[in-house]
């Protein structure tokens, strides 16, 4: 062999990515025997609650924006626009936008300048100046496919080895593993500081600058500060004074904040979402800022498509040529999710309103239901609990495990809160994944799970059979 | 500034990627001030022969997939499929097409599994299986953000720094330069092989061996060996012979096989293409061989919407599992690209297919007389030559330049070629890529042109004001 594990980039075999790890391959493998009737379990179906994929369990896409998308993929039925809104199949606002974007440019065929659609991203800059109160240039807006290509741009340009000592990125714990992923790839050092369990996982100063010190002691060149908020896994959505002690930190160390904000949409606070962005620019400090937005989440949920965007605040001009030419190199991101991103930010307006603002309306009703019914049935469980959650579409609920169940994870090799959590998809069908895929103060055990399963009466049975699990699992192992 | 262009990533401040260069962002400013009308030159448009991107140019997406699209993209449209073909507004075999694709998980707003549907994978093992007449394991195909995300993959696994020495990739001169860029990004050593001008761009195995034999005595791992085929920029399809002898001396060295098959569909010569993959196999070979493909070019041209695939075979077990892993930290290709991959190995068979067929016939036939017409200007050119083209969508003529362009150029601080092309764009609004872009044979200079533009009439125009700029450049700098 030419290439063998051992042979091969040793970034990429060091990286690991547990979203996709052993509990969903396990789960596939049960869909497959399920589907097949070659075994039995003591369910009929499974719960995806591994993973934030909401069109996938349930979450139906907005009407508008795929009317336009279907019009702009398929020219010849936009030509026929009236006749399509004459016979109901459109609402002529789609048709009035589809054609719209056509006259701009939007050919879904072609290559796009590296950097995304212009006009797509005049329409990002708007929705900015009325959610932050400032305009940002749009040349500092890239289109990406999806967040994740944002991130990995921006870590790209972090991993700078001719400086000596690990590049270094402060990262929440838990965190979203896309970042440790991404860290391990550019050869760099997760500096990972801890959330506060105990404040609904808030930041705390404290925590960064133990992080901080510990790891440049280290000799780590830190560099960069994430901040995931809404919090992923954490659930939690940062308050405005929270976000100021960050971005006076990060000026303060001279670090580049990467503010991942993918679940802005996704709020379940008295306080409404802050951009790190606004706080920054409201401090007025010079810090330079990244900041992630993506299609898959808020109540668009759309995941398959691989859009998002990516704004660049107070860099360097000649980085920015940089990063422009990372894009060049795979030319553009797909036009679809472009698109899409145009729509996500600007709402329709006339016919299509009602309609839209409806499905609005129902799918953010039906998370928060969820996220309610969630809550109550791990905090009315012994040895489970969490805090309310804030934000985005997760839980992190803490398990205080009894020592047998320790003791049955040491039998079979695994952590034990992956024993735990294949456990209750064996028994339940509940799919959620192990906190230590995220990490996780030592000694403590932690999963993640979604509250996106539709309709939420499925929901609310895979919460009660866990909850029997969950009690049988505890005098089984006590 | 916490990042400056000193404190990056090296390797990206090092990667060049002339396609979208100098050359190109010149073209733009014309475009803008003709747009405005505030600047005057010797024509009234831009003919944009810079780039692989046929839809921005005048070719037309085929209808069947863009209903197909259409249809996936809005599921209310689908549910009223037997009205639209009533009402002519689609084909009753789109309908049945998108209906079978929805059967079987086509949700365009979910994840996929990481190297994409299923589906779509078994699809192109059917087609892989009537082209070369193997059936290879569907769970070795991943598809792909256009067949620049597989050579992506590929590169980063390579990228073994732990081995000592550089990592070498073997690539033709001229290349693409996907591969130079991504050589500098993994920090390996371009270990260029010079195709043979003369034979019409064929690999030479003298060629092979002696850039083999060269960078092995500095110190270079050479690790893999690309192949371009149909070629880009050469425009060459390789004949059976000339891969039978790459594999084998892939095999003999010890290489990892790139094929970049995306121009399978564009061949214009009397042999049909012939792929790598087939070869390795029929000799019996174990070579390790990533073939890639895209949906942007061919007769589909769907550049923007970013899908294609890669095919790993012979690989070891272990290393696929890394690849699988990789993809997964991205999450999944595009849906809308990974369906359009299964409706371009899966043409329609029932009423859509006369106007499909139709649509192919009218793109490759205009393709071949663009093509013919490209040639024979510019063998009529004093100064000018090039081979018959055998594939692709490009053709790289050599110019052999007058003292006086050297001298001129040197005096802007610019390469002779990018002179000269500088000089046509300016002169003639023909926007063609100066060879250094794609690197040459040291004191040779040749430009990338493609035959993509429609109509045909506005080509020839182009061409005609190039040859009559042609003829005064070489008379001005004689």
């Amino acid at each position: 062999m030419a290439l063998t594990v051992d042979t091969m980039n040793q970034q990429v075999v060091k990286a690991e990515y547990a979203v996709r790890g052993r509990l969903p391959m396990r789960a596939a493998e049960i869909r497959a025997e399920l589907a097949k009737g070659s075994a039995s379990y003591p369910f009929d179906e499974l719960v995806f609650c591994n993973i934030g994929n909401p069109q996938s369990v349930g979450m139906v896409p907005l009407t508008f924006n795929r009317e336009v998308l279907a019009l702009l993929m398929a020219p010849h039925l936009l030509e026929k626009g009236e006749a399509m809104v004459s016979a109901g199949l459109m609402s002529a606002e789609a048709v009035a936008r589809a054609r719209e974007y056509q006259s701009k440019g939007a050919n879904v065929g072609a290559y796009t300048d590296s950097i995304g659609f212009s006009f797509v991203r005049d329409e990002v800059c708007d929705m900015l100046e009325a959610r932050d109160g400032h305009r940002v240039n749009p040349l500092h807006i890239f289109l990406t496919n999806g967040a994740s290509e944002g991130v990995r741009l921006m870590m790209t340009a972090l991993g700078a080895s001719h400086l000596g000592g690990k590049v270094g990125v402060m990262t929440p714990i838990p965190q979203y593993p896309l970042y440790s992923a991404l860290t391990t790839l550019i050869d760099g050092e997760l500096v990972g500081y801890y959330l506060d369990e105990a404040e609904g996982w808030a930041i705390s100063e404290e925590a960064l600058r133990q992080s901080h010190a510990k790891a440049t002691a280290e000799g780590v060149q830190v560099r960069a500060l994430v901040v995931i908020n809404p919090g992923n896994p954490s659930g939690a959505n940062l308050d405005a004074a929270t976000l100021e002690m960050v971005a006076k930190f990060a000026h303060e160390k001279g670090l580049v904040l990467m503010a991942d904000e993918v679940y802005q949409e996704n709020v379940f606070t008295d306080h409404p979402f802050v951009s790190l962005s606004r706080v920054v620019r409201e401090l007025g400090l010079p810090v330079e800022i990244a900041s992630m937005h993506s299609l898959s989440k808020g109540f668009l949920g759309e995941c398959g498509v691989r859009g998002g965007y990516a704004v660049f605040e107070n860099f360097d001009e000649g980085v920015l040529a940089q990063f422009v030419k990372m894009k060049s190199i795979e030319l553009c991101s797909n036009t679809v999710g472009q698109l899409s991103v145009g729509l996500m930010v600007r709402p329709p307006t006339a016919d299509a309103k009602p309609l839209y603002d409806q499905e609005v309306a129902d799918v953010l009703a039906g998370l928060r239901e969820r996220a309610d019914i969630l809550t109550k049935t791990m905090n009315s469980l012994d040895g489970i609990s969490m805090p309310p959650i804030g934000g985005a579409m997760y839980a992190f609920p803490q398990v205080t495990l009894p020592p047998g169940a320790q003791k049955a994870a040491d039998a079979q090799g695994v952590p034990a809160d992956e024993f735990y959590c294949m456990q209750a998809l064996e028994n339940t069908g509940l799919v959620v994944v192990p906190g230590s895929g995220f990490q996780q103060q030592p000694g403590t055990f932690h999963f993640r799970t979604t509250f996106l399963p539709q309709p939420t009466a499925k929901m609310e049975k895979a919460l009660g059979a866990f909850a029997s699990f969950h009690n049988d699992f505890m005098a089984k192992h006590a």
